[in-house]
């Protein structure tokens, strides 16, 4: 099992050479016998830099001609067939100046690279990587660019980017260009990037963090940022070790060695460099159970009415139910509500009710925190079929099922701890807070609920893949829709903030003792969170957590910060906004946030905005989902409705709807008040 | 006819007064017969704002009880029935909180808002005015109006807001917290502007000139800002009265005057402040040529295929034929063009050869230069039916029609001038330089062409209705098309510059002396132009203009700042951008724009980007029609794709579609070269 894991975490490692070979079988064979396995190499000569004819080698009207008919001379060309293709990586020609100054230089240089990518298309080369971005203006280069790779399908676009700008280590001046490059050219899925490692790492962690929200398709090791250990041999620093091993874990990219011209380290052969990126490669940290879990679906926006989460129920619902610290808390806040609430020795029997009890784990929590507190319980839940086994197997009298509508039962007593886990990704996203509305008037005077409370946090994102698989829906419901994500190529901006709370039992006098509130309007919220931000960075999105108090101090987690150490039954929520927005270095980034509510449905409605120091207004989006109108949960009896509504924020294998004894549609009716779609 | 036009443009006039009148027929009546076509007026009683419960006037459970059903008491209500609807605006209650920072009040005041939208609907109340936007945030507001204008579809929704903010009369506060409602609600066309004009002015033109680009549908003109003339009547500064005039020109909205409680103007009655407003109303400028031969066609996006094209060709034929200016200016420059080439008394036949003829009047031009000139001269032109008519009638033996295709003509002489009128909006948008490339080789060494060069001018615009007339067609094509535009609703955001020229004959040595070029990338063109701005403001697209030479100091233009006056032949460019774009005061927009080529057509890309006074990035757009994905015009000869093409960017009646003899798909055949879309 692990080696199968492994195998698949492996990248491949090719060798890049600037030189031009005259036998690149030679070349591509002597790099495989020392361990690589691919090449990258140019795909012509310098000699085809004479159409630029800024040295005026060539006439006019020969340069004429080849701008006439742009094809090249045999003899310019490193790569002269398809027979190394599938083995090969083509380095595109350094002269190209596609940001010249001089119209002649740009339009040449538009043609030459046309050509190499054309050449390149045409023996179907693996790949291709585009020298350098220009240090200035970089339109024309997008432009081009952009606009070249349209036409190709089968090999790879990457342009090169330097991790760190030599002049601005400590800034991220490189990744500000290529920032602005794939802004121009629209988060061009065609375009990835080469990262090349340089010698020297910012200090700060979120310089190299923001990197991996990037298309990141290859990484270069220069052999010139080895160092040498004491036995001779060419490694990595620590930091870059690290760095390198989250690139291999987080973006699996195909990783690119060179060897020095001449020897910089003692005991270095052709091997060593690709060993040691084999050996860092071999040695990433092992998975933990949520990685496990999670493999294969990380930065897959799950969706609804997506086809994989009914698949994914069967897959993997004993996994779910086995989550080592969901239950455990629970058992634990129940273990210490009893505690609290009777005396050692009592014979009170505290009457537990389970809400939304699935598949029973939650009532074993309830009996073992009972038999471990000596306490005695009696518990009352909603009924599922193999409830009825788990209570001829196993709880006996202890538990009572009930068989009927919960909404229309009348309990033979109240309860003195309710339990629920009706909690989403954001926490209310499932509508606890109206389910617990309706159970609250099941709980006695002075009763509690498990959780006490529940609060969603927000924070901005960066990545890349997550903006291009929204986007790829085309059209405006996706972009207003959240989806339930396990993070992997992102980048938070900032750490999250708290946005609202929900309390229960909820002691706001909205609710009457004995009955159904008749409108939601207690449910409702809206509240922003202000995020200062210290470098340039760019925003794709917002990222949800939850955070609740079963009881006391018993919380569970799934924001970063606090996050339950292991357990997996919740991904973050992931909110789209509808275009990327630029955060220049100091600016404020606030994110405005909606919890609403009608008669039929509860849904969110958020926004950005970006103002400067001054507190000027740089960026302003349009409020997301108006009225609920590409998203909502709904509150309605329709188990089908609900079904689609509610799935969207769920984790796969989750299937305690909500049956709210809800706010039935006739009570609440304004003068021709109308919110419906 | 004057009578009509003065008929079309006359606003209304209505009354707003804030009482609240127990017998509303009756104000109704006193308003009309004080000269006022409409009222506006509270829709509730003050007494309606218990419901917010400040101060603790009604119990809890009458304000619960309120929420769960909120509807009018009667005696609450101002207008009672629709019995006047037809001649009322409501206005909204001004106690209304959206942005408390109080959660309770924050829901009951969207409460109550719904219901009073809801009754206004519900009597088919004509308008509703929001009374303020909060001077702080606005989200919430911005969020409740979005969604509740929703549900309207005959009663317009308006949003009260001052000219200028009291506390910042010469800056723009005001329009900011505007600027920002209308981007969270993202341009929603069902919320317009009432604009309160206020006592002082701005004295920067631009704070003035930013309301012409937003969706006033009313202006509001308290009888406070009036002053007294030396009899004791009340009137508007000189000012007030240019600015209200500009917006009942360019906006046409209903006029609002107010009575003040107590006589502040000596002599007024009930009736002079609605008789000074239809007043100035009577006694706009007149409209001048161009005015009134753009009448119904301002902000009017003249699109691909658009059937009002043909309809208007017939119409308007005659008028264009007749543009007093075009013609002059090419006559002037024909005229010392001869002057100048030919020595008086000379008896040297200058050959002429007008290409795009079209339907004469070009051809008139250089007879009436050499009358004048006292020069003698042949001219060449291609043929049209029409001109048959004109070489019987009047033009003799002076003029050959050649009525061989031209490209294929062998002439029996080249020509001293070459004569053409293929312009565009943007200059070369319509294909001049291709085709003038391909007549080139008729012209003699030394010969000249009118126009001897164009030149293309942009600039980045502020319009609400242009963003939304392209926003209305809800796909990427329209965002990346250019439109011929009369403006009216808009406001540059600084004054064009040039981006790019073409020389005519063109000495570049791109094209071979006899024959036709191989390929046209010495007609690609790439510029960026920088514009630093010194307000706050708002970025919709960008506007172009040409501006051409004909014979030295003989020019035609259509550049704001040296527009050809009374020329009507062509309109301005409107280029389009995907978002609205915020541009803070003191930051630098920059624009930049390609003209590109492949051979089979020619398009424009163009993008925007907004920088920071510290070089900061704001804003970067993705570059827009990538490839002429969206929009380009035609090089081939199939004359139904350029048609379509080229009729893209022209003016209604202009039929000269230009056959250029050009680079035949062959010629220009990189490997595997494939731009096409």
């Amino acid at each position: 099992m692990n080696d199968t894991m492994d195998q698949s975490r492996m990248c491949s490692v090719g060798l890049l050479t600037t030189d031009c070979y005259d036998d690149l079988g030679n070349f591509v064979i002597q790099a495989d016998e020392a361990g690589h396995d691919f090449i990258v190499t140019p795909i012509s000569h310098p000699t085809f830099g004479r159409v630029l004819n800024q040295d005026k080698s060539i006439s006019e009207q020969e340069q004429r001609n080849w701008k006439d008919r742009p094809v090249f001379d045999r003899k310019d060309l490193v790569i002269q067939s398809a027979e190394w293709s599938g083995r090969a990586v083509g380095l595109l020609a350094t002269w190209i100046q596609l940001d010249s100054s001089d119209p002649e230089v740009r339009i040449c240089s538009e043609l030459a690279l046309k050509q190499e990518m054309d050449w390149a298309c045409h023996i179907s080369l693996s790949g291709l990587i585009f020298p350098a971005l220009p240090t200035g203006s970089l339109f024309n280069t997008a432009r081009v660019i952009n606009s070249a790779v349209k036409s190709m399908s089968y090999t790879q676009f990457l342009v090169r980017v330097p991790l760190t700008d030599k002049k601005d280590v400590q800034g991220n001046l490189s990744w500000k260009q290529w920032n602005r490059f794939r802004t121009l050219t629209e988060y061009n899925t065609k375009i990835h990037v080469a990262l090349e490692i340089t010698s020297e790492l910012p200090s700060d962690k979120q310089l190299l963090e923001m990197w991996l929200a990037e298309p990141i398709k290859a990484v270069i090791v220069p052999a010139e940022i080895f160092v040498e250990n004491a036995k001779g041999y060419p490694v990595l620093s620590k930091p870059h070790q690290k760095f390198i091993q989250t690139l291999m874990d987080k973006m699996k990219p195909d990783m690119i060695v060179t060897l020095p011209p001449t020897q910089i380290h003692k005991k270095a052969t052709p091997q060593s460099y690709s060993d040691y990126i084999n050996y860092l490669n071999r040695h990433l940290p092992p998975l933990n159970d949520v990685d496990q879990f999670a493999t294969g679906y990380q930065d897959f926006l799950q969706a609804p009415l997506q086809p994989l989460m009914d698949n994914l129920e069967n897959q993997t619902y004993e996994v779910f139910e086995k989550d080592p610290i969901k239950y455990q808390q629970y058992e634990k806040a129940v273990y210490k509500a009893l505690l609290d609430r009777v005396e050692h020795g009592s014979d009170y029997v505290t009457t537990i009710m389970v809400v939304g009890a699935g598949r029973g784990p939650l009532v074993n929590c309830c009996l073992r925190a009972a038999e471990k507190s000596e306490r005695k319980i009696h518990v009352y839940t909603d009924l599922f079929d193999r409830l009825q086994n788990a209570k001829a197997d196993l709880w006996g009298d202890k538990v009572t099922l009930v068989f009927a509508d919960m909404r229309k039962w009348s309990p033979p007593t109240k309860c003195d701890i309710l339990v629920s886990e009706l909690l989403g990704s954001f926490g209310d996203n499932e509508l606890s807070p109206e389910c617990l509305d309706g159970a609250q008037k099941f709980i006695k005077e002075g009763g509690i609920s498990i959780p006490a409370n529940y609060t969603a946090f927000a924070s901005p994102l960066a990545s890349t893949r997550l903006n291009n698989n929204v986007a790829a829906y085309k059209d405006l419901e996706h972009y207003e829709t959240p989806y339930v994500v396990m993070f992997q190529q992102v980048c938070e901006l900032a750490s999250p903030k708290a946005l609202w709370s929900f309390e229960h039992p909820n002691t706001q006098g909205d609710i009457p003792a004995d009955g159904d509130p008749m409108n939601n309007l207690h449910n409702t919220r809206y509240n922003h969170v202000e995020f200062t931000v210290k470098h340039d960075m760019i925003m794709n999105g917002i990222a949800g957590y939850f955070e609740s108090v079963l009881y006391k101090d018993v919380i569970i987690s799934i924001r970063p910060k606090t996050h339950s150490p292991g357990m997996f039954s919740w991904f973050p929520i992931y909110f789209p906004i509808r275009t990327p927005v630029q955060v220049p270095k100091g600016s404020t980034v606030s994110l405005q946030f909606w919890r609403l509510t009608d008669t039929k449905k509860v849904w969110y409605e958020w926004t950005v905005t970006v103002q400067g120091t001054n507190g000027e207004e740089m960026t302003t989006l349009p409020i997301h989902n108006v009225g609920g109108r590409s998203y909502y949960v709904g509150l309605t009896q329709s188990l089908a409705r609900q079904k689609n509504a509610a799935s969207l924020a769920k984790l796969p294998n989750r299937n305690e709807y909500c049956e709210s004894d809800y706010a039935p549609v006739s009570k609440y009716n304004g003068l021709q008040h109308d919110n419906e779609l």
